[in-house]
């Protein structure tokens, strides 16, 4: 096994795109009976730094966070230019885009990801941090979210 | 709020649908560094007594769980009669078919999601417990499972 396998400890977060966040965050409040986390805004292109599928783009997202224990269900709703998020959007309709984990270096473990056929299809930046979604689906089923804290 | 809610920290599980359940174990076992788990089989009509939109179907999958602490993956690949799993398959593909809550009576929870406008789209039993899949899809994106330990 490789030293920068995912460690399934480190399963962090799950998210899920909605169309309307206002709304959405509403809902999950009153159903898990919790006050209504604040919405962000992601960061704007020369902070946020974003590739998708290699190419630069302004896409933001307005996110909510609710804290399960261990994991975080993370709700966002695509702005701005192209991005996974849109796509998914697009393609699926609201539903789980990506389950995340934490690793030391998300270079290192995507080029793992990619040597097992699993490639890159957004990065970015955010205050504290830096994350590479990979896109899972043909082997996994899924998206897979990195996350490195600095 | 109702005493029903679901309770956040009681997050234990991400539902993902394969089409080969044999291919993608393997291809988790590598990605995470860890050994193949157990392929099983869900109980036969007369044990799982699975309803699904009401109907009495013959409904069975072929599972395996890793595990992440306090969450399980669980794998599920579609067999037998009509599901919310081969549905799911047939209209999306393979990916991450719900989230799962343990919860101390699920058919108490299932009322309340009921009221919140979030209905029950398949109901069965399993070796040492019941679960509700309740569709949350028109108001909080998802499928949640309700699980219930005897």
């Amino acid at each position: 096994m490789g030293k920068h396998n995912l460690i399934p400890k480190s399963f962090c977060q799950v998210g899920i795109i909605v169309n309307d966040i206002n709304k959405t965050v509403a809902h999950y409040s009153k159903i898990f009976g919790v006050p209504k986390p604040e919405i962000i805004i992601s960061g704007p292109e020369e902070k946020a730094h974003t590739l998708y599928r290699n190419m630069k783009t302004d896409a933001r997202a307005r996110m909510a966070f609710f804290d399960m224990g261990q994991v975080t269900l993370e709700l966002i709703e695509p702005s701005g230019g192209p991005s996974t998020w849109r796509e998914f959007l697009d393609t699926h309709g609201p539903g789980i885009h990506h389950i995340a984990f934490k690793t030391d270096t998300v270079d290192n473990t995507a080029k793992f990801m990619e040597k097992e056929n699993i490639h890159v299809v957004q990065k970015g930046e955010y205050t504290g941090g830096k994350y590479v979604y990979c896109d899972a689906q043909k082997t996994l089923g899924i998206i897979i979210e990195l996350l490195q804290d600095e």
